[in-house]
């Protein structure tokens, strides 16, 4: 697999399908065919006995960025549609745009903020939405526009059109709470239609919903951890993306649980989301594979 | 603090009692007076403005193995009687004895065994009761005591006296259960009357009970763990003792993740078995301090 | 231990001294005698035949804040000369003082002065010193006077004496190397004559001096990590005061190693600045107690 | 990828050769048009502009077990030899036979011992060399031939010699030094010609060399290691296969770092053997792709 770093010619495709003989030589063969020198490579099957086989292919071809429909129509007839695909291109002139949401807390928020700026995360950030005023001076200082959302319990519905409104218009193509403290109603993904990304200040499936720090405090946990996961309609229990943990004693309490879960949290989020954005996660049930 | 490896006159104190000031001078003091030294000693309160105090402290007294009787008569007058302590002196030369029921899985077992003989684990293992056959063999290689006690639903009560009348036997000042996969019931914890520390192999609070690396892996955790805690009547809900976690991929299946498991399985048993034979665990409410 | 969260009136005592008997007794018995809460207690000794005695005890007595210099002088007379011990009494109404030395890269940087303004870093930071400007507009971000001192082989002693002299009108108790790239020649050690906590971004003492990610690219380690320690005349060679590594794989190359271990520096930064701040670091010899 | 468990049609291609345009391709569709299934594919770029393509496939395939010769024939004719390929197929039905040499630490020896007899460790150990007579008796507990080798200043190339006569004769195709402490000559890696493993007590390369844990404390270091390479003339300088750490605190004496150094060589020297024989490890210049 060789490759020039040409971005404009640069791609990811992946690719989910039922799990069969000969996708690998498929792919490969039709890349292959085509010029495209592969820069990454990775798979996976579920089920060694039939289940779904999931790949994703980093690669070069030169001329692509001016052939982008006929690479796809080529593709899609030669490979997707006999192998019964799902599937996608990501091409590296387009990032994502990524939405953040938050409410008071700016750890997470500004570690995601910092890494773009510092070239660490492959994203656009067109806008953050938030239900308080607190955090619209840092996003100013990195220069993105910020929009304040209040949410009350009677005009939940009517914030969240905002939102989507907001985010629909700025081309998003994902969201991260990044403890953002409201709960979205089922209607909101549904409505958004792109995948939210959460951070969950415990290590699922321990300590859902509120107050994490302290339900670990009363079960005196010697670990606390993060949790970075897509959004489902059920608090806490989409599919998780990335998780890690961090010792603690006796001698912590609620607050300094809190403190030392804060690195932990924007940790875990950072990784989720850069996997995502770089389309190393793939969804299958409730669970990821992350390449 | 100084002292010379000593060891019949050598002895742990660990004491716990309603906090207040001068506690730390009032046992320093007593000890000086008594010209011990001390090697070394921990404290923690659980609540900066009142609530429980710990304290744990190493000692050496020249002449203690001839005087324990009048030492902590001496000390429960002086000392612990007035501050309303609950406390007791544990001698190096009486090492616990610990007791392992196990079933058939035989890592956390063999690694008690093994580390007891390097000389890692300062305990005497006066017998090993287990509810199979299959161990019998390594434990006599040990040279230890194998006592098989078979469990089938109809008599799990004469199952379980038979082993408390072995344990009591034998003088067992605590137990193991190292992979132990019968249920103990709420009545074998008030006759048995000692610590009984056991191995969860979940990440407390998640995946309490029956199979849960299977669980875990219909979850889609990133990581696995294992908790190592003190039996009490509620299933894998006792005081917590030691935790500790491995990363896995979506590569894993329920087999690997069991593979994977053991390690930290073995690795956390130990430690909290360690923790428990040093003296190091204190108990309050449904936590532990451990030094 | 007991107290009240009474900011004026509380205070870290931190002692070293020859080890003997009867020390933890003597200090708990003088504090007691002056009716002071002890908040938290730690000692060690570095040889239990002979050797140092380390101590720090966090305490409140009421009345300290009007009364510090005979508490001083008494402390001084009942137990520190007779016990020939090196001591110290931090207030808690006095964080330290932090001048921040800094060269292009900001993620050390940025995580500090973030931590302080979140409250989690108890200390002062009156300036921050750097080779180039890069760093400026993100110091009068959080209100910190940046000052710019260039550096180059011929003027190396004007730019240390400038920064020396900076540093001292600013009344600073420690300085902190936040990946200033600088090597410090051993008279400005000498002419600050304050503690410098440096880090360095190789796991100490594997690839001192330059390019450690290279060199651990070279050698194809499968962890790399990150040292914070005191600077002292040798490169690199100070007493170490926290650690941690992450894990790498053959997919790494030398940039994706410095954006893994940026998280590590960051984090192994933040802890040693802090246990610093907070009294909880003692130097003996090469090495260092942290309690 | 589909595959039926199907051992005696399973076996694992390695390859490397000079990166280039359509290796996979290549590869899978050799594979597809033998009606071969592949279970697992791993691959590796050194370098995208250009270097080392490594590849890894486990695959299965019906009537392999007859046709081995012309299965090797045909890969080697229309896909090794063009594209100039090192390779090898290793066949399910034939685990790797494994010698292990020990000295007088059991830890990482019984460790070995037990994974394979539980299942863990998918190699035949034909026999254990040891210059003492310590461990005799464990390994004929597994049932495995103890061959007693002393080793001294004088004769050192004789007792070299016996051991290659000894591993040569069973067969043997990699040794482990698990925790063997006599350093092997130069000729020794010439004579045995096979792969050797070493675990070594420290986290390389820091602390190369003899005593790496008293060098750790005298260092000061917070984290103490283990590292698994292949033996090569240098000491403790040939290519990582794995590395682990622990965190230590100024509380441990070297005894103290021995005892947690041992857990985490045992995992170590588990993980580097296991990968091997799987034959997941690939070696270029001093360095490991582990898939």
């Amino acid at each position: 697999m060789t490759a020039v770093p040409d971005v404009p010619n640069t791609a990811t495709l992946t690719i989910s399908c039922p799990d069969r003989q000969g996708i690998v030589a498929a792919v490969s063969q039709f890349l292959h065919n085509h010029g495209a020198n592969i820069i990454h490579s990775d798979q996976h099957s579920t089920d060694p006995e039939g289940g779904t086989f999931f790949m994703r292919m980093e690669f070069h071809l030169e001329g692509l960025a001016r052939a982008r429909e006929s690479f796809e129509r080529a593709f899609a007839g030669v490979v997707a549609e006999p192998l019964n695909m799902a599937w996608q291109v990501s091409y590296a002139t387009q990032p994502k745009r990524m939405a953040v949401l938050v409410s008071r807390y700016d750890h997470c928020f500004l570690d995601l903020l910092w890494r773009r700026r510092r070239g660490e995360l492959n994203v656009e950030i067109p806008l953050v939405i938030s239900n308080h005023e607190d955090l619209r001076r840092d996003a100013e200082m990195f220069g993105i526009p910020f929009h304040l959302v209040p949410v009350t319990r009677d005009d939940k519905t009517e914030a969240e059109a905002e939102q989507i409104r907001l985010m629909h218009e700025a081309g998003v193509d994902f969201a991260v709470l990044a403890r953002y403290m409201q709960i979205l109603s089922g209607d909101f993904l549904q409505a958004f239609g792109r995948p939210v990304i959460n951070i969950h200040h415990s290590f699922l499936p321990a300590f859902v919903g509120a107050n994490p720090y302290r339900a670990a405090f009363n079960r005196g946990v010697k670990l606390i951890g993060a949790t970075s996961h897509y959004v489902t309609e059920e608090l806490d229990a989409g599919p998780i993306i990335a998780q890690d943990v961090v010792p603690v004693t006796h001698r912590e309490t609620p607050d300094t649980l809190m403190r030392l879960g804060r690195d932990v949290e924007r940790q875990v989020l950072a990784r989720a989301v850069k996997a995502h954005a770089e389309d190393r996660v793939l969804v299958y049930g409730n669970k990821t594979v992350v390449f």
